[in-house]
């Protein structure tokens, strides 16, 4: 559906996300990078939860916003920078189950100003719940040696 | 300004606050409780980085998010839980400095909806800075088994 | 894909809607009701444009707005009204063109709290483009004399 | 708090306003302009009402909205545009009054991307009330002819 101006997309995606400390420290996997597209998967674990054992919505969102981003990244130029200008999560459904998967969409991509959608499901015993949805914008940032993709 | 109908208030924001895993796994603390008004504050760590060496937006976002359940947490009955319906984050500089603090501010509580705003601040060296703002909806949650305070 | 628990929806989302002046005065009409969407149209003109002659954006949200919360409320119980709690706008491109057609649709309904999207499209010469998407928080009110369906 | 860089901001702002038809509609005037900080007020009319009789939240939206993206006007260069990004709005009362005050602040303003804060107000028999908050997300844009201030 979109053509990346970068046909080198998807390594730059892939090595930008390695960079993110916290994405592995939540044990997120980047498992799918398409045009406009990225998909990142999350195993539970107890030190991510919150008082009733589920999954922190906090760490809902981080992976929420870091597909949302790449999603969009994808769509960027080789010497763009992706920054999160803000977003919005909708949380349905307690994060519970043993394995999560978010998806960030991009709906309009702008030569500044993307938007993506983002929605979690929880895989809790082989069946798929969504369990939040997210609205972001994102904007193409160049020549700031302060942000780098 | 609020006034919480539980008496005890502080002492169950706290002991629901030590039930979080995710919190401490960010190390964040829980530095200030008063009716309608929750702050949390954490020092910077290379596991919760993004790309650029900065705090990850994510661990932004579930520190301010906690702040700002917990502000409408303060106002609620004793016997109810507190859910994040869903929240709202403009990022509007880099999470740049040696300690954050997330503030959480109930806007107007309510029976079963309310709203609040968070602030969060970098601290780098000596010097603070708003790097984003939160506009949160929670909803108070009672006669649920799943979902306890 | 839902199933409405009160047989006569449309009728009861029509009745509502016929009692909005507002939605009379900006011309909009409600053009279908199916269990978890609404669509409303209007036509451009000239008392509702902004500066540079397009729909003005407050129009286009309101529109919007209503969409998400008549999609919402064909799925609630016959005696409940229907709350907008919050919502989020993303607005893409300028409203211009001779004719709008906003759609909303339920994500996520539930007993109290239902998540809708909503899309606005700009017909101009034949031609439709995505101008804005919505997030929206509904919430079902039953037993209040102020708030009726 | 803050300088704007162009001295005449109020009259470009308040000359903006007066072009906009759909202000002029729901019957916004434009009552204070200050540097990042703009207010519109508009009395109860009954064609702008929702089904229980008040202020539908679309008017609402549309001028705080219009309030926010003011705010942020008169912090920008004098052959900018501003657009409105995205916003997200909480609704916490009916918009029940005979007249309606809506404040626009800026948060953080910047060289494209610009945050404000809105606020309603309801007045009904000589007594306010916050009926709704809004946060928003302003762009300054320079050099296109299809939007000009």
């Amino acid at each position: 559906m979109f053509t990346p101006p970068d046909p080198d997309f998807a390594a730059r995606v892939r090595a930008s996300f390695e960079r993110q400390e916290a994405m592995r420290t939540i044990g997120a996997e980047l498992t799918a990078v398409e045009p406009g597209r990225a998909v990142i998967e999350l195993p539970w674990a107890k030190p991510l939860t919150q008082q009733h054992g589920f999954l922190h919505a906090g760490m809902v969102a981080a992976a929420m916003d870091s597909a949302c981003g790449y999603a969009a990244f994808s769509l960027m130029n080789a010497d763009a920078a992706v920054l999160t200008i803000e977003y919005k999560i909708n949380l349905m459904a307690p994060a519970k189950g043993e394995r999560f998967r978010m998806e960030g969409q991009v709906v309009k991509p702008g030569r500044t100003i993307t938007v993506a959608d983002g929605r979690a499901f929880a895989i809790d015993g082989g069946r798929e719940k969504l369990i939040a949805t997210m609205s972001a914008t994102l904007m193409a940032v160049t020549g700031r040696n302060d942000i780098q993709h």
